[in-house]
């Protein structure tokens, strides 16, 4: 019997075209591993098009391929789509009914809480990152592995690995990494592009928000606050403030890192824990969600009102670990 | 003829003890190769001892066997001494002395200025961390890499290549790093361990340095200072300055970041640059030294004074590139 990889490399090589659409809030994962897949369609004859609904971040925009990215679904019906680490095919955002039009829905994901939709299901949580995937189908497909393909691959493994920092990281992905920069990849491009590209700003705000660094009387709970006059003084952005709560969580003998963002939504409360403190477990008492060690809610306030209830949920899952 | 790491390997081996010696200052390379070396000496049935001048920063406490690594140098003449990447034999500190008496000196290193000391050199600058060369010697000596011995040899390889995300990061390195995690080691203790466990003054310091980042009008240089009065007020020690520098540098744009320190030995200027720029040439100025992508140098001050002139030199600098 034929394996996921080989059956979905003989579809698309098989059919005329296909339609490579990513989730909204696209990620370099998703991104790099359409792109991969665009580019040995088309070294196979087959015509392919990325589509993503929220178009591409500045970082990802070096990617080979990545100007060519449609943003508006087209009318044409492809004859294969792929839903690129779409937990569900609404997470294809304006593109889910495209995808439903195509004669073939191919459902490629790595995430636990995949929906299971479409005519093949590609789905292995063991992989580090849907580029994993979408590695082993390239590789079925006989497609040759360019430069281009291989940075593409690079970047969605980069991304979701944190270079290699998190516990996904396999031996299997650092060998595959391996072959990417023996096909012509290279680590510090993809590196220097996501971690290195930072404006001035948004640095000037992570000082702001780490010097105002709070640690709760048992240094168990880092916390800090970011409100619209420290976006304004520092000229930041609102997503200049991903990765902040990252950081608190690196102080020594924390368990639990809070940001609080004073936003026009509400007070947005990321949460990050380690060992045996569940993040999601805490966001889930404000109606939120999230995984084990990264999770966050939004509630109306007044911000004093909801670091103390917040730190009371805190505390109260602390108690239990 | 054998080649390097068999020869080490085969004197080793036909020795009753030996002194593997760090150099002060000891990073996460130094002391992994150091420690997986003496353990696999161990198993060889030769008496190893690690001597580090400067002791074991808390950060590489965790790894097998670093409560054994002596700080003063012993009476005893071991018949093999190791010189652990120490680019010259006083790199080792007050060790040099006991390394000289040894009846064979074997000096390993990886970087571009080793002196070439002592009977034995294995001098490989292509290893991305000394690690990589011990990793070869552990082989040549047949003995089982351990999961202990694994772990102390990842903890090299990710400190000397920033988690793999530095250019010297090779095919091999992350094929070797693929073995050491099958043999027992884990990529996310060794990231835990190294980047993810600061202190909250620490934290406060690079809010600080970060908050007063200054970036020249064409954008091209980015500079902070720390003073005396900084380090008070945070609580910070003087080596939490690690990596600000480099944080720096993550500007979009910018091409040299500086970091001015007000010490009692006078301003010391760390330098970062990247693409055609050159921190080497920068601090050679001033009587300083060190790579392409980073070096320094200490002058005199007053501070406005040193800011000025380095700021001129980098100009002068980057109208070349």
């Amino acid at each position: 019997m034929a394996s996921l990889p080989e059956t979905i490399a003989r579809i698309l090589r098989t059919n005329p075209d296909a339609l490579i659409a990513c989730h909204v809030a696209p990620d370099g994962d998703c991104l790099g591993a359409s792109l991969a897949l665009a580019m040995a369609c088309e070294r196979a004859g087959v015509r392919a098009v990325v589509g993503s609904a929220d178009g591409v971040p500045e970082t990802y925009r070096y990617l080979h391929g990545s100007d060519r990215i449609i943003t508006t679904p087209p009318d044409h019906q492809f004859s294969v789509g792929v839903a690129m680490e779409c937990s569900s095919l609404e997470r294809a955002g304006t593109f889910a009914e495209a995808l439903t039009r195509c004669s073939t829905l191919i459902n490629i994901d790595h995430h636990l809480s995949n929906a299971g939709y479409g005519n093949i299901v590609y789905w292995d949580t063991s992989a580090a990152a849907v580029g994993e995937q979408v590695y082993g189908i390239i590789q079925a497909m006989g497609t040759q592995i360019t430069p281009e393909i291989a940075q593409c691959l690079l970047a969605a493994i980069v991304t979701d690995t944190g270079s290699f920092r998190y516990p996904n990281t396999s031996p299997k992905t650092l060998r595959l990494a391996a072959d990417l920069v023996d096909a012509g990849a290279s680590v510090h491009t993809v590196v220097e592009r996501v971690y290195e590209t930072r404006s001035a700003a948004s640095l000037r705000l992570i000082g702001r928000a780490l010097n105002n660094l709070t640690i709760s009387a048992d240094g168990r709970i880092a916390w800090t606050v970011i409100t619209p006059e420290v976006l304004r003084e520092t000229g930041a952005l609102p997503e200049d403030t991903t990765g902040i709560v990252g950081m608190l969580r690196q102080v020594r003998g924390v368990k639990v890192a809070l940001l609080f963002e004073v936003t026009p939504a509400g007070i947005r409360v990321g949460i990050r824990s380690r060992d045996a403190a569940r993040a999601n477990v805490i966001a889930e008492t404000f109606g939120g969600g999230g995984h084990k060690g990264a999770a966050g809610f939004t509630m109306p306030g007044p911000l004093e009102d909801v670091i103390a209830r917040t730190l009371a949920a805190v505390e109260k899952e602390l108690a239990g670990v």
